[in-house]
């Protein structure tokens, strides 16, 4: 993930430094490194560092300018963060296909190549000459009634996003929610198990005689969508033991 | 994106009033609605609204319980953030995955299906037992060496996703693993039935005396993963009643 460090993260013209210590928390989580404070108007700052939480060492790094000139003059990419489209329409990304681009030019360049992404004052975001410094305005899409962010939850949502597009290229086809497969518990034993089950339905006597193949099709279903483990199988299979057990001592 | 409002963000024992203001603005600014704080150690509180900023609201019309049984027991599907995995595993989404999925059942649910995100206290996150009332842990990925997210950025990282899997038209080979949501049962009649399954097995006396408690975890966690339907927790319910009354014939 060091290709993310790649990335300098630039705050421009910040009035809260609870946001300066909020933005390195959120870049830290995110495995981001770089950050560059223009004009920021009260740096260092008690406040800065207890919202950073363990990400202090961001802020001691962070390198404080006067010029946004002085913050990017080595990107070969700047992107500015805001909300509303200007006056003149400037191209565009919404967060996520940005955070995919970014990727790519990372990817591509054979030397680091150095990225920026802006994010203006609190109050009105970039100006438009901020704006017109970046080859495109990342727009994240939001809320219509209300979009806007906190200036660190937008760092937030932005470096999260960098990080799932650096990770996707890694990790091509992570299969979501899978148990380590050889926990699960092979059919023989499933089909075991359910026998036992039935058997155990009908010795409690609870079968609908109209209808006595439906619970047992609903049960195998459940316990079908559950994919069994074999630790699973054999604890239901002691409880109907148990059960069993029990009513055998009954009759 | 009305749907977005049948998704509740549940806090759980939060500390500083400043993470359920900036909560708010986090889950107004992505279009979501249902705020539900369990024991807040602080609120009504200025610094919530005042972290609020325009989503104040959000925290007007919060709803404030003592335990997280009122929280969640009308919920169909509960997931719980969580960044590390626990002792025993229970089944992980991570975020982006956990979006598509909570879209893909509510979108499923003719009616309002209500899911529940739940958010622990700031300093340890979500309890074993909390955990343990979520059909699954989510994650949201993070730098392995500092993967501490403030509390209202995990969730203003949430709701962003909850926002795009909404935006994203679903795709046609979507594989249907989804159930129709309004077939789930809901948390109170899980827990109910969850009840019912462990006093069966203590009268059934198979618990392992030395570790009592890990027989039902693991009984918990299958019957979680299986996401049961409200026809099958009936079938379930009929079954142990008849154990049950088994059992009481035999003493």
């Amino acid at each position: 993930m060091d290709s993310l460090s790649a990335i300098r993260i630039v705050l421009i013209d910040t009035t809260h430094p609870g946001n300066i210590g909020a933005t390195a928390r959120a870049m830290k989580v995110m495995g981001l490194k770089q950050l560059v404070l223009v004009r920021p108007r009260h740096f260092p700052d008690a406040t800065a560092t207890a919202m950073a939480s363990g990400a202090a060492d961001l802020l001691t790094d962070a390198i404080v300018v006067d010029s946004l000139d002085d913050a990017i003059a080595d990107c070969r990419l700047v992107l500015g963060t805001s909300a509303r489209p200007r006056s003149l329409e400037w191209p565009m990304l919404a967060s996520r296909e940005a955070a995919v681009h970014l990727h790519q030019v990372v990817q591509a360049g054979q030397s680091a190549a150095q990225t920026a992404i802006l994010f203006g004052t609190e109050s009105v975001g970039l100006s438009n000459e901020q704006l017109q410094r970046c080859q495109y305005r990342i727009e994240i899409p939001a809320n219509p009634d209300y979009s806007s962010l906190n200036l660190a939850q937008a760092v937030q949502v932005i470096s999260y996003e960098l990080r799932q597009a650096f990770l996707t290229e890694q990790k091509p086809d992570q299969p979501p929610q899978s148990h380590a497969s050889h926990a699960l518990a092979d059919d023989r034993s499933v089909e075991s198990f359910l026998e036992r089950f039935h058997q155990m339905i009908v010795e409690l006597d609870i079968l609908n005689p109209a209808q006595p193949k439906m619970l047992m099709q609903r049960i195998r279903r459940l316990f079908m969508r559950a994919r069994l483990e074999t630790s699973e199988v054999s604890i239901l299979q002691g409880i109907i033991s148990a059960v069993l057990a029990g009513q055998h001592r009954d009759k």
